[in-house]
């Protein structure tokens, strides 16, 4: 079992609607043991693939991309998350992107001087559920004309579509901890083998 | 000369209106060597004075502040931005600040389970210019009745009033980089000695 699975069990709470709440350890409050062994374990998976760029999302996603940055040595790029729209431009890839939780419409940025064409990307987030997120920033890397080296997920719901999404795509998914499913009325979160 | 110092020198761009534009490796685009550096150096100042947690408030001040966290081995807590008034409630302490840069107000909010009295704060940030984010998230530890052990700033513009108004209010600040002026028509960074 990983160091986050187990706080997952142990420190993960589990709301009406089978929400998962985990912003104790990953999400607000960042505990960086969790952030050590994300990062290395991502490390292991990942080194050797020739990256040279880690993008994510603001604000959660920074804290393992960075963590992963330092032991790659690669920069990392953070995209920005604005209103549809605002932040259009020359200067910036952008791309609007649904929220299912907030049920709206938001958009996320990167400035065109941060990724080029002749990157070989690692998109990392801290959770993948439907797949806005990641999609929206692979689309920001292929308006680059950039390839993406994978996606490095800390928290994935196996039971939402975006691995499929993601993978259906063409793209790899490599998840920390995969959940196959939440039962609020049980208080049981149940695990899914594999990365 | 500090690494940070150094890639300012070489990377910063000094924009009309006296602006300097450091997103290539601090701000959008982070470089990992620079927040080793930074982390590393903010870790000899404050490793004996009993740091219980590590608080910034995102974006930018994440990075910084999880490398940092990663090496005291305490949580990190980044306060989120909202508008002013939507993030009110019993579950949150709130600030109102001011953006003299964008001129508009917003508000700084932290879940009041991850601030507690017993807690002896760090503040990290990358940016000290006005000080009204840093003076938020004092703020924010004073409302929730703990201490706060010190503030690290990874770029200081020691020309504006930040620096003395954290001072003034009894708060240690502890710079990387200190920058005493900016001259967009001669194209120069002047810096200030010390931390």
């Amino acid at each position: 079992m990983t160091y986050l699975e187990e706080r997952i069990r142990k420190d993960g709470v589990i709301c009406p609607g089978n929400v998962l709440k985990i912003d104790s350890f990953l999400n607000q409050q960042i505990d960086p043991q969790v952030m050590k062994e994300v990062a290395g374990d991502f490390y292991r998976h990942f080194k050797d693939r020739g990256i040279s760029k880690i993008l994510t999302i603001e604000a959660s996603g920074i804290a393992p991309a960075i963590m992963l940055a330092a032991e790659l040595n690669v920069p990392m790029v953070f995209a920005k998350k604005a209103k549809p729209s605002t932040m259009e431009g020359q200067d910036h890839y952008s791309k609007d992107i649904y929220s299912y939780t907030k049920k709206t419409w938001s958009q996320v940025v990167v400035s065109k001087d941060y990724l080029k064409k002749e990157d070989s990307v690692l998109i990392i987030d801290d959770f993948l559920a439907n797949g806005e997120a990641s999609m929206g920033l692979v689309d920001l890397v292929s308006q680059a004309g950039a390839q993406v080296a994978g996606i490095g997920i800390c928290v994935e719901k196996s039971f939402q579509p975006g691995r499929q999404r993601l993978e259906e795509a063409g793209l790899e998914v490599y998840s920390i901890v995969r959940i196959a499913g939440i039962d609020w009325e049980k208080q049981e979160i149940y695990f899914k083998e594999g990365h």
